[in-house]
């Protein structure tokens, strides 16, 4: 079978299992989830091996630590995940709640109501957790799923996919519910990515390669997400006790992720108070720094940056630093250099505050709190399939609710135009 | 200046634009709308001129009647267009509507709040009046507008976009608020499309080839609109008294528009009793019918329909219609053809409704309604910019809220993780 076969006959089954899925039972629906748990458990000697050949494939093919290491699967990871399904399972159903509901003039109740999506396509890299994440997030919302991860993890992936697809099956679930795309042929992507008649919307997770390449090239309705050029601005006003604190979290506690800290603004009047003791400490956590000009002329242990580092999402132990005349140039800076992902401002002006949450066109704008709490969990929605970079459907974090369209549901008895 | 020098120029000034735009208040939105609705009145010579010169370019290069009729102006529909400015001018403002806070456990406050898209690009076809509803509607709900219209009513779209960008500066909005694209080289769409760091969001409006074009090759992401193949199911217990006015009024009261009927679907028990009359009447109405052979055997004045039947959206004086041998097929054939847009059922049965209103998939679903009503201003949201047949953002008819977005504001008091 070669990958065009296998997306249509994927499609296929996916379309035909969303329909049965879309009217499934909150309790059939949680069954299912909590069999997945167990059997993850159950059969995790299977998984480890095969993970265990992604691993020797990855050592034999020069793929980096940083990679292997989120390649690598432990039985104390298959909890973690096992221990995900089951936190999916103890949250709400969003599907069939009634979202609004009126009566018109003459008559007509409409009520408007969450539905699935229907068949979400998931494009991901080396985590073979996402397989697992996301087959429960879409399985909760109602929605059937069909998963391309990346090669490095394809072993792992069909070892997972194989274990979710026979617990769903146990649990009484159509098959086709979760399905994974088993050739590893990048041309398959392509394939997805137009795959208009089977698939409702695309969510792709991972680098901005990736997303690059979905968002210019797929059909298919894309929410994009992931790109996090985050920055924190010091007010004149600012709290620097406060202050301190919130840029070390943001930029060191897990640099690697989208909402870490990339670029610091800094106002002129604070900056010879603030820096100093603050880039010491962030120099002593590791971080490498470039400042502007006149961040050098304060402390001069850090490099010059360029325009380059402005635009820079480092995912590192990278700071770019700016020290600016006022908000006004702050905010220019970040509507400049800004993805859209999270931006603070540290401040204890009041008007400035409401200026900066009022200006700043991004997903999570923050006064005195570090970026890092852009995040599902965070946020408090339970559960977190990826935080959106765009405007359309979603924006920030997606929990379940996310992952859910509408419908108009409309009672007559008669009526006409 | 090229159509790239064009692109490139008006996005620029409408990423300004929508910047001062978002943080406008509502007086000054409605002011400008009101401004805008008194300026079509007082100019309308030269828009009247503009679209004369248009009427007699399409009547020498072989406009069809329906065609020049959707491009003529006459001072009353130049009124209709002024009044649906007013009408928008008086709409509850969405901007800055709070959807929904909470405090976490952290003591972070977050607000998810409404906010626009940003700059809303609009391509459509021959009505100029879409020019004045689109401008309208995206000034309302804080975006900035990119419109791109039919090269046919290129000259009154140019006189409309004169009057209303006058009309905005007037009232102190920015230059930028409401573009309009002046070149009508088709490439322009091209650019336009993948104008990713200036357009948020696309909104085609027009026919199924238009909405095909822009699906396919835009990066931007879209709202698809407008493709209705929309069925009626008569089930064994419908009121057949009931049945008969709705698809009277379903098929001819506007056949051109996508929420109009375009195959019924029959139970085989009632449809000798309901057809014979029923068709003869959709005759005397000038609707030419294509029947199942069962149709055609109680209603020998009919065509056979084909497979291309069940799946065309007549737009027209055409009925498809299918004698089915229960709901499962109907629902069934519905699955298979419809485009997802609006879907009735007419029973009196309490079980089979709430069957259908689970089992099919469609932006709207009526139990005893005509499939008319699927429009905003039937819904009661005082508006419509088209009506979204996908399932991300939007799904039926669009008013001011599906030209928003969200934004979640957090405050804190020294948070980090």
């Amino acid at each position: 079978m070669d990958y065009k076969q296998e997306m249509e006959q994927k499609g296929r089954l996916a379309k035909a299992a969303a329909k049965k899925l879309a009217i499934a039972g909150t309790n059939l629906k949680n069954n299912a989830l909590l069999t997945m748990a167990a059997e993850l458990i159950t059969k995790q000697a299977e998984i480890l091996a095969a993970n265990q050949a992604d691993i020797i494939w990855g050592q034999t093919n020069g793929l980096g630590k940083a990679l292997l290491d989120r390649l690598l699967l432990t039985p104390q990871r298959i909890e973690d995940m096992a221990a995900g399904l089951r936190q999916i399972a103890g949250l709400p159903d969003p599907i069939g709640e009634g979202i609004s509901s009126w009566t018109r003039p003459n008559g007509l109740e409409i009520n408007k109501i969450r539905v699935p999506l229907g068949v979400v396509g998931i494009i991901y890299e080396a985590r073979p957790n996402v397989t697992v994440d996301a087959a429960g997030l879409c399985l909760k919302s109602g929605n059937a799923v069909i998963l391309r991860g990346g090669s490095e993890a394809i072993r792992s992936n069909l070892a997972i996919a194989k274990v979710l697809t026979q617990a769903v099956a146990k649990a009484g679930l159509p098959e086709g519910v979760i399905q994974l795309i088993e050739t590893t042929d990048r041309q398959a992507v392509q394939v997805m990515l137009k795959a208009n008649q089977y698939i409702d919307v695309l969510i792709p997770r991972g680098g901005a390669g990736l997303i690059k390449t979905v968002v210019e090239n797929a059909t298919v309705p894309v929410i994009e997400t992931g790109t996090g050029n985050c920055h924190i601005y010091i007010d004149s006003d600012a709290d620097l006790h406060k202050a301190h604190p919130i840029v070390l979290n943001a930029k060191c506690q897990r640099p690697g992720v989208c909402n870490a800290l990339e670029t610091l603004l800094v106002h002129e009047q604070v900056a010879e108070d603030f820096l100093p003791a603050l880039l010491k400490d962030l120099a002593t956590c590791g971080v490498e720094l470039r400042g502007c000009q006149a961040t050098k002329a304060i402390y001069d242990a850090c490099a010059v940056a360029t325009d380059v580092d402005w635009s820079t999402e480092y995912l590192d132990l990278i700071l770019a630093v700016k020290i600016v005349r006022d908000i006004d140039e702050a905010i220019e800076h970040i509507v400049t250099y800004s993805s859209g992902h999270s931006e603070a401002i540290i401040t204890e002006n009041y008007s400035r505050a409401r200026k900066f949450l009022a200006e700043v066109d991004a997903a999570a704008v923050y006064v005195n709190a570090s970026t890092r709490f852009t995040d599902g969990f965070e946020f408090g929605f339970g559960a977190e399939i990826g935080i959106s970079t765009q405007k359309l459907h979603a924006r920030g974090p997606m929990g379940l609710e996310e992952l859910t369209s509408i419908k108009y549901v409309v009672y007559g008895n008669g009526q006409i135009r």
